[in-house]
């Protein structure tokens, strides 16, 4: 095996994924647990991370990146925002020390748009964004980077200049579990509907105002037309998704079409959306993408 | 004082509300409890009505009209719908008589859409619409009836032509309750902010595509500007109210403007907002409308 060189970690709102990586970026040992910020919060995250680099054996010396909600005020250490218009470059220099400790623990900084028309932040999506399209990018690009928080990001030579944030995950985890379309999608397989899906997806793309309409439709459709329970949920499903995909495509898109940052899941949804309208995507896997911008950010803090 | 002619009952979701009327239409007494179509359903509809009779003495011969969710499916006893076009005057000769038992108990049944384009239902509200517009009205109105389940409807010469839900009030309640904008709004007292709700109303009444990034909004604002509680609780409000007015106001409407059916605090609410794009509207109290259209059923069913 060889010599591991720094310690990776991607710690989001609710998931922990750890990475031992070489010099030559290959992943050596990986983590992956949901003690997430929500959760470090309350165990401590110093003792999360130390329990993970135990249970990979790592090195005392080795030097440990961190992005995400790690670096949120209500995180471990704030890393602060790069605002836009934010060249991706920058995200590299602003990386935050841990203090105390033996281990030199950094945390990568977020970006925040400070627009009063248009606030938003993000944490995690910028070091995705690095590895995905690296520092020397030249020309335009409309990313969509689905999941509870989606981002879309406009991104020009290397710089962001323009990103919003859809609660698209989080308000189909409520609206399912929590209100009465709940009673619509009780007892749902796993079977997938792709017909209902797409249906859903455009008929909210074309009028997403009507969006708090079509969501009641799934239960309706069902008293008064019958259906499954997997129909119901892929209509739910369908909508948020449709009605992203409308505010997002609202403006330009560029000649290359849109960037789909995404894993599993949700990269084969968002890509059966795109489908549907259908526009052209470029696919890139997000957990490749933020290995990548978290090996990119080492090498350029530990080997400058 | 005079003598009770009958008990009239709007049975909710979530509500249970009774009043004893005299033969002219005067209110003889009121009960209000939250023993709804969910609480009842577990205790037994039955009971809870004889609970309330006796708490206001009524007769044992008085006989009983009952609108709403206790003619559903899930409800007491399944009332059925009158379909659209649905006349007004068509729900006063469905009422469904309660099986069993000495009382005259009849429940009012709903309106369905059988659309699969636009599938939808509707349990309650066809009593307020009899109430507020009457048998014999002639034109055009487009009726906004705000609540859990808002509805717009288009009602031509006394027939319902078509109708909207809208999940608006349920989405407020599970946004600002379960998810990540619950931080936002934690602490957040009664005092309003009509600038707040306002500015929300217009931003997505503009840009419903954008709901969900309005939504994100309230919370990265606070983040990067600071502001309080209230007003993020008043942002999500007029946000989820605004892409709702976007969809109801996106067909043509009549020259007398929207009528609003509604009582208490929704009315308030929604009367800002219609003032925000602005839109004329005409109010008509949602209570009185109920008891009123209760009471033309009462008169139609017991002295025809």
């Amino acid at each position: 095996m060889s010599e591991p060189a720094y310690v990776a970690v991607d710690w989001g709102t609710s998931s922990f994924r750890l990475w031992l990586i070489d010099r030559a970026g290959r992943v050596l040992a990986e983590r992956r647990s949901d003690e997430g910020m929500l959760a470090a919060a309350k165990i401590g995250f110093a003792g999360v991370l130390q329990s993970h680099l135990a249970a990979i054996e790592a090195p005392d010396h080795l030097p440990v990146l961190v992005c995400g909600m790690a670096g949120a005020k209500t995180g471990w250490v704030e890393a602060g925002y790069v605002d836009t218009p934010a060249p991706l470059a920058a995200i590299l220099k602003q990386a935050v020390r841990v203090p105390g400790g033996a281990r030199d623990i950094r945390i990568l900084p977020g970006i925040a748009q400070r627009d009063v028309k248009a606030p938003d932040v993000m944490r995690g999506e910028e070091t995705q964004l690095l590895g995905a399209l690296g520092l020397a990018a030249a020309g335009e690009a409309l990313v969509c980077m689905p999941g509870t928080h989606s981002k879309w990001v406009r991104v020009k030579d290397g710089t962001v200049a323009h990103f919003s944030t859809f609660m698209t995950g989080e308000l189909f985890s409520v609206v399912s579990r929590e209100t009465i379309l709940s009673l619509a999608v009780a007892g749902a397989d796993d079977a997938e509907d792709v017909a209902s899906f797409k249906a859903a997806v455009k008929a909210a793309f074309e009028a997403p105002a009507f969006a708090a309409n079509l969501l009641f439709g799934a239960r309706s459709r069902q008293l008064l037309f019958g259906g499954t329970p997997a129909a119901a949920r892929e209509t739910l499903s369908g909508t948020l998704i449709g009605v992203e995909l409308a505010a997002g495509l609202s403006g330009a898109v560029p000649k290359a079409g849109v960037t789909l940052i995404a894993s599993g899941r949700l990269a084969m949804l968002y890509r059966l959306a795109f489908d549907a309208l259908p526009v052209i995507v470029t696919p890139i896997d997000a957990d490749e993408a933020v290995r990548r911008g978290l090996s990119m950010a080492a090498a350029a803090i530990w080997t400058s």
